[in-house]
């Protein structure tokens, strides 16, 4: 059985470290929000569908703390990660909820909205699965970026969840998985999370993707999402830009799998979207003590933007929008 | 003074330890062929120039060794690497010295021509250093990927040659460097050595290229070449083919540099150009101690090959052959 990313335990949130993947598979135990808020800044517990889970028990747990601690538990959750728009949504929810309880019934009430969230994400999960795979042909090799899969979310995952339930289909599957430097989140975890439920996954390096595709051992990409806008521009991890632009150059359909709660209405372009910048150290650690000089000048976004021209279908829960993306935006967006 | 890759000591040949940059200088000293095969093999030297005069410096040891042993030398050193021409090219050049010198003369023969060869590659790097810079803009950010500089050669470079003549020439230069996974010859090798020369050096991963492009960060890509065709198709590190569709893209330069030893006038099409497959161990290898699991499927190939189409101009030390590369590189072939 795969583990799960979060796990809610009476009093404390258990979070699959994800640092530690593939090497251990063990929980943090938070037993506070301020935990749960480090927790999700040092990138224990990454994706855009988690980290707003995680969030939403981070509220929980500051109910339990007592009811004085429930605006700031949500002001120190909501500057945890910038990018990811889920964390706010999910923020918002739980901000939502705490304003129509009544405060005796607080604790449980809040807790309530975040195993709903919880519970909510695996079945979009799994519908996000169902509409992505029955686009795909029957053998099919995908690459995908990042890690949008299980651990990025309540579980099944976006788009190793479309991955996933092609495979239960009894789709022919075999998947390249970037390795996704600086934090290899391909490498480390979707490469794990793949041969965990026996799918056939190859990991590149990132340079590699252009030479792969052109080699015609690429039918698809798919991607996951931090933030999609009203005009269906999409913030993902650094490099899905990039991988973009060359699925178009080999006339390579490109898919983004991402949630409702994903997409933030509030923004036209994704110029508009705030990129978070990390640390150089991410860059300059190699892994185990090996680091490069910290003299080295760094430049280290953590996403960029892909502009919806360059996207042939975004697959949500309710449905897929297809290119072009920002025209068929608007009618998606009228029957939500 | 910036070290040199190569040196002679009479009797045995000294090759910076590349494998160790930027943690240590320090010098592997080979007293036969075989050391210096093994050298190559091993990447404690790299880059198209640099291994081809390595191997020339091989076969003037194997002389030392004994006579009977040059033949079985250069077939040894032949079969070290097999993408970069430069190898083949200068061990044709030391199989001529041999055959056209009196026996009695021979070490010193084969040593004369390794040294030629190391001086020649000295100064046709500072010629195309001089025609590449010529036409980049005063102010200039360029983008370069892997190491095509001094230590990818006898010295100066070719790439960054460019980036170097440049410079003295009193123009504004700021370069960008692709780490390279896996090998990072970017991060370790390019950054450290631009360092050296107080060039104005930043570290990205590969996957941010695009991301940099599309924020308007970049003004040029310069690479260098490990075998150029007929038609000026050109192998390069593995990521070079993609960051040509990315310099596309956004209607950026994409410079080729290579001197005229790297072209293969044999093969028309870089499709023929024969890719080094290298170990999966290069990937899973993160540092020191530190490695992904071993029973991770990897694809590692070395390098991959940009069509001419997607070149602006490919820099020699005998003038630039300017886009349409497939047609202006007959009439330079000519004036050769």
């Amino acid at each position: 059985m795969f583990p799960k990313t979060l796990i809610w335990n009476d009093e404390n949130l258990a979070i699959l470290d994800q640092r530690k993947i593939p090497w251990e598979v063990s929980y943090c135990i938070c037993k506070n929000y301020s935990e749960v808020a480090d927790a999700i800044e040092k990138l224990k517990i990454r994706g855009a569908p988690a980290i707003g889970i995680a969030a939403a028990y981070g509220v929980a747990l500051a109910a339990l703390e007592g009811v004085d601690k429930i605006i700031p538990a949500i002001e120190r959750l909501s500057h945890t990660r910038p990018t990811a728009v889920n964390l706010f949504w999910s923020l918002k929810r739980m901000e939502v909820a705490f304003y129509a309880s009544l405060e005796k019934d607080l604790p449980r009430a809040l807790l309530n909205e975040a195993h709903l969230i919880l519970d909510e994400d695996i079945r979009i999960n799994r519908a996000i699965g169902e509409k992505g795979a029955e686009i795909l042909p029957e053998t099919c090799t995908i690459l995908t970026h990042c890690n949008a899969g299980a651990l990025a979310t309540g579980g099944h995952g976006t788009a190793l969840g479309i991955i996933r339930t092609a495979k239960e289909m009894k789709k022919s599957i075999r998947v390249f998985a970037d390795e996704t430097r600086p934090v290899l989140q391909g490498a480390r975890l979707t490469v794990w999370e793949l041969m965990q439920d026996g799918i056939d996954v190859t990991l590149i390096c990132d340079s590699m993707a252009g030479s792969l595709m052109k080699e015609g051992k690429i039918d698809a990409v798919i991607v996951g999402a931090d933030r999609v806008t009203s005009r269906g521009d999409v913030a993902n991890k650094i490099g899905t830009y990039q991988l973009a632009i060359l699925s178009q150059y080999h006339s390579i359909p490109f898919y983004v799998a991402a949630p409702v709660s994903s997409f933030d209405w509030s923004l036209a372009s994704g110029d508009d979207i705030p990129i978070e910048r990390r640390e150089a150290s991410e860059v300059l650690c190699l892994g185990g003590d090996t680091s490069l000089p910290d003299n080295y000048a760094v430049y280290n976004p953590a996403f960029d933007v892909t502009p919806s021209e360059l996207i042939s279908a975004i697959v949500t829960e309710k449905g897929l929008i297809m290119a072009p993306v920002s025209v068929n935006i608007d009618s998606f967006k009228k029957k939500l």
